[in-house]
């Protein structure tokens, strides 16, 4: 194994700082960095436009749907390449055939842009949405009941996190899966906080549709992400947003299909650089170890840190067990309404401690990787011991 | 005015090849490219989650609006940013609240994936689609009279390129536009082709809808692009895919209504290092010249271009005078089916011009910019003789 603080070195943002917002964006190695200006380079030198690009570009995409699809366990031509894990959600949510009465059913943890799209859905087709509660299950286990309960005989498709962004619960999506398709529900899950943190077999869970970002726990360059349909699932959706990605033509040039494969959802022409810039940040990941054992050492430090919470009598973990996931997040008790954002602040400005708040539940998230050290959960324990004697001494 | 050749330096791809593929890809400056790996560099070191990170995120979003504004002589708050201008296309032909029966009308000259999209609204909400023909209006002039025929009282939207990908013929949009809003139909300007080459004033226009990317005459980065939205046309528009970009949310962070300004449009998180990118090379064009005398200067190379390309018997323009835009497009007599793609590949291995090949109407088109070379452009008329002395011999 390699030692950690050399490995750190390979991770530029973790040079001057101690990083907790795994969950916002990932810390860009430095390989990857160095990628994406030698592909601009090279698009350059070789074109931009002309045929050793084209062959370059289409060898990029293939590889790093690969890289991805490993990532997953599934085939490469479910792969569709995206801007982030909103545009993926965008693409299922829109690609069904709505009928005005259907019910589409997301949890009370979703995104703000996903509630939007369900709304806006709700809006154009007559659609009736609403939203379980999951916020309650983070400490009983029993988000599957909830979900069951609240499926009707209409629910199109149910929208769920694989982990909660805000409480950094995880949820048991396989089982839900197997629930959604007993009742004949199309489940999207919104990968964000998954993709990179947990190992992953789509290949043999009953998951239809999968969005996840490359800029998060992938620690790849942000505007890049993607999506996994399963084939069956994919029967029941038609693109969206189109271009000539998406598209089959004939010799005068006119669209007569689509693309067989994951591309029929991709538009037109992207930051084409990024491609190799992902997977080597994936790459990197693969060679400290397996996406098993990245996800252990995860659960090793977000559970240190979680112990290391639990000690500060003014602080209370939103999760009363160590979490099963990277997020952890947690209150200040007795703090007038708008601490968690002041601390965050003055963790940052005063600590060099990066973290971040969430509304609801009010609290201040940390996450922690596979490669987070030590002594930066030290440093994130000080902060917030000499910011509760700072409130106390005012 | 800077000497050309020193000026060309400036394009690290034009060193080592004859470029004529600007409709396809434009130069990136060297500045922009440094500027981009600064970019990523500085968000690492700030962040790249935090403050500060977000800070400089939000004023190079404003930056680049501004810019791009200025292109269009616009405000900045009517502006979108895209990932390309297919995505602003798609934007604007889902945010209409089509009805059946309602008709669509676009060119014979648009775009494969600007049709494809037409194909799929048609198919969703049953909207009439029809198809005028432009192409053998490339030397008459009666384009309008065309469209005009075209028109019906129930036609929503009309799809036009302003200057079109194939020909490079010029359309007036202004005198479109006038009939348009007469005919109360919105015009949308697919704008892959006269964002960067034309002098611009849709605040003079009226034009709805204008979709351009960054990566061609602009010679920015590939994945970034925009789109202006006349106010009054935006309130017949829904946004459809939707992210926290788009959304004003509560206290709880609920989505209570759109953002007020272009980025309603705008989904979630994309490449930001490019915006920098694109709006040094918006820069750079600015300190060569107005963008009037750029385009005088674009007229005059294709022009030099016209002529040297009549000057060789076996060689038709579709232009039957000089261009009005950077694009050339031209015919090899009595050649083979597929001597167009040929030629193509012949140039660009054997004498390193890069044009490309169009399929409708079958041809070769070269693309000028205002820093082409004359000596670039002889090489390419060399290219072209070699070619049919070859052809003549085997």
């Amino acid at each position: 194994m390699i030692q950690l603080e050399n490995y750190r070195q390979e991770f530029p943002a973790l040079a001057n700082k101690n990083y907790f917002n795994y969950g916002g964006q990932g810390t860009l190695p430095k390989i990857a960095m160095n990628t994406i200006s030698q592909a601009q380079e090279y698009i350059q030198s070789t074109g931009p436009f002309g045929s050793e690009a084209k062959t370059w570009i289409d060898s990029e995409r293939k590889a790093l749907r690969i890289a991805v699809a490993s990532e997953l366990n599934v085939t490469e031509n479910t792969v569709t390449i995206t801007e982030n894990v909103t545009m993926g959600c965008n693409i299922i949510m829109w690609g069904i055939d709505w009928q005005a009465g259907d019910h589409l059913l997301i949890s009370d943890c979703e995104h703000p842009g996903v509630v939007a799209i369900s709304q806006e859905i709700s809006h154009r087709f007559k659609v009736d949405i609403n939203t379980c509660s999951l916020i309650p299950t983070l400490n009983n286990d029993n988000a599957v009941t909830i979900i069951q309960q609240n499926l009707r005989p209409n629910t199109r498709l149910l929208v769920l996190s694989h982990v909660l962004w805000n409480t950094g619960q995880l949820l048991p999506i396989n089982e839900i899966a197997d629930i959604c398709n007993i009742n004949k529900t199309l489940l999207l899950v919104d990968a964000a906080q998954s993709m990179g943190m947990l190992p992953l077999d789509l290949h043999s869970s009953g998951v239809d549709f999968y969005a996840f970002t490359g800029h998060k726990w992938l620690c790849g360059p942000e505007g890049i992400g993607g999506l996994y349909i399963k084939a069956e699932s994919g029967e029941r959706l038609r693109p969206t947003f189109i271009g000539w990605r998406s598209i089959i033509a004939n010799f005068q040039e006119e669209p007569i299909s689509w693309q067989k494969d994951g591309q029929r959802y991709e538009v037109a022409t992207s930051s084409y650089s990024l491609y190799p810039g992902l997977r080597e940040a994936i790459n990197i990941h693969k060679q400290w170890g397996t996406s098993t054992e990245r996800y252990h050492q995860i659960c090793a430090n977000s559970e240190y840190l979680w112990y290391r919470l639990a000690e500060i009598p003014q602080v209370q973990c939103l999760r009363t067990t160590p979490p099963e996931s990277g997020l952890v997040s947690f209150q200040i008790s007795h703090s007038k309404t708008y601490t968690s954002s002041q601390l965050v602040r003055f963790l940052e400005s005063e600590c060099k401690v990066f973290c971040r708040y969430i509304i609801k539940p009010n609290s201040i998230r940390a996450c922690v990787h596979y490669f987070t050290s030590k002594s930066e959960v030290d440093k994130l324990i000080e902060g917030v011991i000499g910011w509760i004697e700072r409130e106390r001494k005012s």
